[in-house]
């Protein structure tokens, strides 16, 4: 436990989905073929990169590459893999551009035991030192990513112990979020850290295949039946012997699941720790209701992230729920944004009223999150346009005022608009008649319902609170390395 | 007026749109970019193809090929247009396919009174004989598209008139459908068929360029006000001395807008005839209720097609809405499907139930219409296996009965599940507990509850009815030209 | 005859390849693949645009776009042919630009009495008399090209006749450069013009197929056997009832073919009018000895165009061929040209001298034209700064005076180096030491040697000479219509 | 010293091109601009992947792919390079296929000292030994090649030493053959190994610029003039204070500069150890022809390889050197070969004969190795078809019989067919009237020749003779690491 301290922030963030799957018998597995559809299904998690590799007869396969899993692989791409028993596959955000090629997972890198390829999903609080250690020690390193020195903590481990061992071994001295989808020419070996920042779950399909995934809607995609979320801690290996547990590090810490994955990253179909992610939406909006009701005509989310929250002011309000903003579907990577002179009009392009919804009505707009501000003063502007006589913005969240290290891109205080600006202050740089976040109290009500579902539970909600499961990195590598 | 003859169907149909724009000054209009913007909005009208014309200093410059806006147009052919102070755009629906390319609008021809550029939406009855004329003329075709057609009998008029004049004594000689766009070097000029089967309507914007497009959501993504719909049988003219109108083919025909646009094709936000898309499909939803009420715990639409007339129908019923079915916004023009052996699980990839709005619970499903019901019955498995105790089907339209032969896709009887099988049969296909549609009569209430709105409007529900307002397609070429 | 207006240049030269099969069984021919090879083996005729359109029962698929064979077409796209007994292909010459794509060919249009497919070689001279009458008659026109006149003159005549009886009938109307192959559902019409000034050969395969080429190199690669070329003015019909030939047109002009097809387009392993490409290059190499002799140590030819002279002037002089120039041969579409500041060094980019070849010797540099000399003074400075002590520059052609008419894009006199400028002029801006081109009496004699070779030959050297074989344009379209 | 053992393949031969550059200024330097029209030069040496890496206010920017210079890199990739003063680029030899990318260079890896960029050309002998040591000591490795293993020995150094004394102790630990160009942050590095297998030269531009490249014709590319080869065992610096030498590693071994540069690899244009590249090729054709003469009326080359040694031929036996063969220039990587069915006609398509050369000649055919004798025997034939009533084949350096260890992908004895078949054999094979290959004794007449040029030198001959400079590797990796 430890208190926010304004100078630590690594600056690179991410949030990520992992995908692996492991068959006993390699013939007719198409383990390239499932990892797609797997990371197709995980892709809101990460549009920046992605990658899939397969071992098949004692070698790796991996092809990765900037871009989504529909851009990076194509039916030759994949027809190139060998049919093998055991994938791993990625999927990464951020920001785009192909000098962030090298940062592509997974990581597939050969040591004295063999091979080993490796998908991470997480940020690392002891990153710098970590490296620092392992470059006095004479690694070389290929990327910026926390996941290549995972890779090599885990080869220095595997030096002198098995493969699983080598990862129980590194484990305590990996401080932070990770859950981790690890394969050698023979096994798959899936992980989640002591705190359980990330979730992570695995099932099976009616031919036996294993399969695990940052979340269960990949599972549903690919036709296999959740079984369990991995424990906090917990190790799970995949191999020829069947499927084992290896619990040492369960419970050597508090569960503090990222509240932000209900709130805002995973998708509604999921249910994480047993608690259905639309579900837990709904609430959030039915919270919202609760402690900033407003009179009002109409009840909107903005598309997509907005709505679930919205359904559930609606209810909860007695207000009826409104398509009030449409989302042009059609925006692809190669659409040209319009020149600086026209840059207003953006948001009309991708965003666009439903003006029998809007005019002469009071409004209320949901959505989960404002960050900078910029983009919701725009709606809100339409919103009065198209005639909304008032317009009463919800958000379904608190206010960020804690940057995260535990792998989103929550990014640092003095970025995020709720740190900078009082509550009335920022009502006004969005032009809205009403402003209301859901209380911090309301989220850890939330998180408690949710919590009320598993054991022994708990969240992390660092973001709003600053109250951090750990100790934060002290300091940040000032040279970024391309 | 025409009752419906079994064998009469081109195969051709089609759904396009329209986008123009007109300035009096050419400097600093960038008129392709324009275009690009209007288009864009008006994508879902057309996603086979698309083009943009651009008239400057006497020469018309076109571009146009199979793809999304996005696709076919980047910065560098943008950058290729010159500035020119007409322009014509079109997007296209169809098929994929690069034989198709040669069917791509606008059109440009040249004659001997200069160049000319055509964007068309609609179909003609009388393509086959007007074909057959033109080429005992001495005409030869390069396209499949009456559009082409079109373009020789203006030309034919040309030979003897100005353009104004041409298009008007064309316009008798053309039965069935056209909005159309035309472009001289120095003129542009829109016009709509006497019986108005398609939309088209017209505004300005601050700058004082007049825009021409099929919705007005076109309009509003340029920045342009909406000024009204172009009467059924109007020329409008827009040239250096301004814009007149031409009126003297209004009223020769009843008004029979397409139904079908409010139903299905327009955007939610565009208004026609001065009736919100949207809100038409709050009441279908709304009549559906009256009409097919159920005892139910939440409404569901069939993403995106259906969520309008769901939240109509959950309005009018009392029924919560919910966000049931989850659509994966990442698939692309080069997602994989799935092989033969794994196409059950299609529906999965695109479509996944939301469990925790459906488990336990007694759905009322909500899409606008069932072609040939297998995907209908795939959803409908999907959300049994979530845990739905009854799915109640409900559809926003009536049955389709009959082809159209004014420019969508409704294809031949013979195709249509509705012609081949009763209702009770339809609903053991999709495996529904209930089943039901849209009534003609409600229908024809929804489109009199429109046309309420306007003077003395009509609509044309032939693909319901069989009751079709124009001559239909005595004969169909049988040798398909590519 | 007729002797040069200045005024007269048209501005919209082609040099073109076309290629033809016929087949009189459909099953297991793939026509489609055969035109790539063929076309491929002509691409040195053309790279700005390629196109093959195949007939299947009754319908006629073409593909064609902007690029050389190997871009525009893939496996894929090939595939999309369905198997067809006819094929006619083309590739197109001239600048790069999208725009061109609506100019690629074969033209595919659709008439009363079917569909036709037509490639053309050459240009008319009276391509703007014939349009203007088509356009008073109500034609219409969707390119710029010759080609999609000769197909309405064809059409027109059609109407009232059989497509062989038609062809036999345009010829006469159709003044200039042609070679065609024309293609409707059932035939292959082969044609050349009566002065036959672009070739056009035919051969047949060991499996039966005829095959109709530019050049009887692409006969080499399908695997044909050469049987000899159409003669001036002849139709050569390909049905089911075998070949027949009409040669009603033949002998009505004197033979007139273009003698820069040797000297400069067509592929140096091609026979043309029973002469050999290569050797008549040699020839005129030896035709240069003697013309212009200088004392010199070494040889080099100009890659490609200008190593066959430079080793028929090294056999004729004495003196030594060497390897003087090196080519980039990586060099591709998608090459980054240096940035203006860089541009000095751009021809080392492509060509970069053998300094052992040149250093301390004096160089005789052979290239087949001149024609602004910017290139030419560039590799002379080239050659100095490796040593060379002494440049000759030889061009084996006459020096261009007269634009070309028929096909070539020989361009208006303006802006040929040898219209505006002295011997001792060009000498001067090359750098070079002394400068010879084959006079234009050798140029006769060159063309008198081949023509000894078949009957009663003759040759045009209008660019040259000025002695045009027709009466040239009248006047040319200002408008350019893109 | 060492003879062949005939297991000892390691499967994994390369040749490659390595370019640098170095300013002392940053600013206005287009240091990747640089890189490209470099590599681009040198793409000879390498078509299977490229890539540049650019340092710039102490980051270092890399990208690499896959395909030709032209193709990895565009507008738009370059312009994302910052301006810096250091860059090191690549271009990779091999077979195609994108599993490969992860063995694009140059390497950049992060260690404790700062980051470094790293391009190889050659073949490390104890690459397998070396990469167990360091994998026992912890290291793990991302890709398959020797270089990665070169970046880690260097940075085992770099812990206790700065960089120029790790490269520097580095050296006597790496066995085989290296030309290597490092970049530092602040410091480029240029190193060959102590034998001098591979060439390595530097020069300077007029703005003072540095530049190292494989070959001398990269210097000529970006306008730099050659200052000298970098000795044997050099290390050379360039940095803020200049350029210095350091020699402690020179003549430590004897010089053995692969005799294949002269004969093969190297454009002809280039000057490697003070010998012009061409002139060796012409006396190749000279040993050839005093060796094996014959009665014959043409002599000529295989394009592009052999046209060098056949002019040799040529002048040195006084038959005319003729143009034989015609090969496509327009073939591209997307060139879809023919179906096994046609296969045979494949040569028909990239090499065509011209007859006028051939037809009742005795035609002698140069080229500069047979590898497996297909090709060969094709040529043979299509020469026959053509007329030819002679076939002399004449190979210009000596049979292959020992594979090569140091960078060249001279393949195992068992592939070669010189290994496996007698001279009179392999004439059979291939079809020719009579076979000469140029002799060991005159191979290595041709290196004392070019040795004689500069002061001690010597030459590897080990493919011909068998005699390896250094211990050959002693087994290899079985499993493949993709």
């Amino acid at each position: 436990m430890n208190s926010y301290r304004p100078a630590a922030d690594s600056g690179l963030h991410e949030a990520c989905g992992v995908f692996a799957a492991y068959s006993s018998q390699q013939q007719d597995f198409n383990a390239a073929s499932m990892a797609y559809y797997g990371l197709y299904a995980l892709q809101h998690r990460g549009q920046e990169a992605c990658g899939i590799a397969v071992a098949s007869a004692g070698a790796i396969r991996c092809h990765k590459d900037s871009g989504l899993v529909s851009e990076v692989f194509n039916s030759r791409e994949l027809a190139q893999y060998p049919p093998g028993n055991i994938t791993v596959g990625h999927v990464r955000y951020g920001t785009t551009g192909s000098s962030e090629r090298s940062n592509a997972q997974p990581i597939v890198v050969r040591h004295t035991r063999g091979a080993m390829a490796l998908s991470h999903n997480g940020n690392l609080v002891n990153a710098s030192e970590l490296r620092q250690q392992l470059e006095m020690n004479g690694s070389i390193f290929h990327s910026s990513t926390d996941s290549e020195i995972i890779a090599h903590v885990i080869n220095q481990e595997a030096l002198h112990h098995d493969i699983e061992e080598a990862v129980s071994r590194a484990m305590p001295r990996l401080h932070g979020a990770y859950a981790l989808a690890i394969m050698t020419e023979s096994k798959l070996i899936a992980v989640r850290d002591a705190h359980g920042f990330r979730p992570l779950c695995y099932g099976r399909t009616a031919e036996g295949i294993y399969v695990v995934a940052s979340e269960s809607c990949a599972l549903d995609a690919v036709g296999a039946t959740f079984i369990r979320d991995l424990l906090p801690g917990e190790i799970l290996i995949f191999d020829s012997k069947g499927v084992h547990t290896r619990r040492e590090h369960c419970n050597s810490q508090p569960h503090r699941l990222c509240v932000f994955e209900f709130i805002y990253f995973a998708r509604p179909d999921s249910i994480i720790e047993g608690s259905s992610v639309h579900e837990a939406r709904l609430r959030a909006g039915a919270f919202l209701a609760q402690q900033h009701p407003v009179e009002a005509d109409v009840v909107i989310g903005v598309p997509d992230s907005g709505i679930d929250a919205a359904i559930g002011y609606a209810r909860a309000s007695g207000i009826p729920f409104g398509n009030g903003l449409l989302k042009n579907k059609y925006i692809g990577r190669t659409f040209i944004s319009p020149t600086q002179s026209d840059r207003e009009d953006k948001v009309r392009i991708k965003l666009n009223p439903v003006p029998s919804t809007i005019r002469n009505k009071r409004v209320v707009m949901v959505d989960d999150s404002i960050v900078r501000g910029t983009t919701c003063a725009r709606i809100v502007r339409l919103l009065r346009e198209a005639g909304a006589k008032e317009v009463h913005m919800r958000v379904s969240a608190p206010p960020f005022l804690y940057p995260c290290f535990y792998g989103t891109d929550i990014d640092s205080s003095e970025s995020l608009i709720a740190y900078q600006h009082t509550l009335e202050e920022i009502r006004q740089i969005i032009g809205a008649d009403s402003l209301g976040y859901l209380s911090l109290e309301n989220a850890q009500h939330l998180a408690q319902e949710i919590a009320d579902k598993h054991a022994d539970g708990g969240f992390c909600t660092a973001c709003f609170s600053g109250d951090y499961p750990t100790a934060t990195p002290l300091e940040t590598s000032k040279i970024r390395f391309e």
